[in-house]
């Protein structure tokens, strides 16, 4: 199955892609084989999915859930930079932000809702190194914040011409 | 404008590079072509242009001044490491690491002061991906860091060789 | 002295690798030459070296320590990932996250811990760049978490073949 029929089967929709809150860009692209994502968040339908800090307000669930709606996002703003989600090769970093209480210790469990994700639709691909971290804050008071890297399958018609 | 006429215009003056607090180096160069900088604080004539925490004693604006200094003591290091900021051809990434409350919700705004920096100084090529994370304590209290990777131009007499 | 040389006149026994705890992997390479660590932490003999918080219950000298400790976890995963540590050519960056009190100073000392190690066994080489910032929590409630990009020498027979 392709990304599309996995996202289509798990009844994920890519919402639209979030324009950046500033002079940056959502997602840049190295030698037409790495990319960088922005912090992205999980906002759907214009709010927080969670709000707040887990071990207080947030459950461990909910906070999963933010990580999950946070690797959405970011997947939107792939498609919407580079065209199609197809072009993605593996993930090869991640590290996710958990606005969190002092006493918090599942940060780890809260970096599942992502990786679970990001494994059930790129398989083992999806596997790539993570940091969990706890913070006191997020911007827009958000629960959740995740960065990645990805390498990217070359453009049809580049590689041919090596050598 | 070259980025030294740039920098002229707007008054900046890089200050002397800061030397790093230990086993560490402020830049380091892959390939010739990435350069990744350590985590530079916000200091100017060696103590913090803000120190505390935004949402507390430090303003919205005294914060993104701060993040402002980051990116001009970044740039003394940079220059200091590779001989001149006229090698650099764009910013790849940047994470902003901002001290404040557990209420505080603007750390992208923060950022801004940084970004807006870049785009000013380096136009589409300023604007790499960037993360705003929110945490409740930085080194010598400062109230913001950032760290960045860039992309250089080759050397001079660099890539001719290639093929 | 090769780094297994280093590692006995030191007396540092690498540990067992740490399992990932999720869908995610300890170690990354990219391209045969760049390897990307997860998140690890001070974990010694299953449990935390230092748990808590620096500026409260753990010392700047615990701190450092812990820093330490994550820095020969890193090495024993990155032995478990590639098969030999003498394949690290040179350590790019690493970001030390200190679990802290809000007003707590000395994120820079503590990292100290990891990169005093790194000079010692890799010489120059083990000076990349380095972040140090402060969190108010870490998984499992350890004090201090970090994560690294190294250099690789090519493997024995690549590279020949170029060109």
């Amino acid at each position: 199955m392709s990304i599309y029929e996995k996202l289509k089967d798990r009844s994920i929709q890519l919402p639209p892609p979030a324009p950046p809150k500033g002079h940056y860009q959502t997602a840049v692209v190295l030698e037409g084989r790495y990319l960088y994502t922005a912090g992205t968040g999980c906002a759907k339908d214009g709010k927080p999915l969670a709000a707040g800090w887990l071990g207080r307000e947030v459950s461990v669930e909910a906070g999963k859930a933010a990580a999950r709606q946070c690797a959405i996002n970011l997947l939107a703003n792939i498609e919407s930079s580079i065209g199609s989600l197809d072009r993605i090769a593996r993930v090869i970093r991640t590290t996710v932000f958990v606005a969190c209480a002092p006493d918090f210790k599942e940060q780890s469990v809260v970096g599942e809702g992502l990786s679970e994700l990001f494994c059930d639709l790129f398989g083992p691909d999806g596997m790539g190194t993570r940091s969990a971290i706890g913070v006191n804050a997020l911007p827009g008071g958000q629960a959740v914040e995740i960065e990645s890297i990805f390498e990217l399958k070359p453009e049809a018609g580049e590689g041919a011409a090596i050598c």
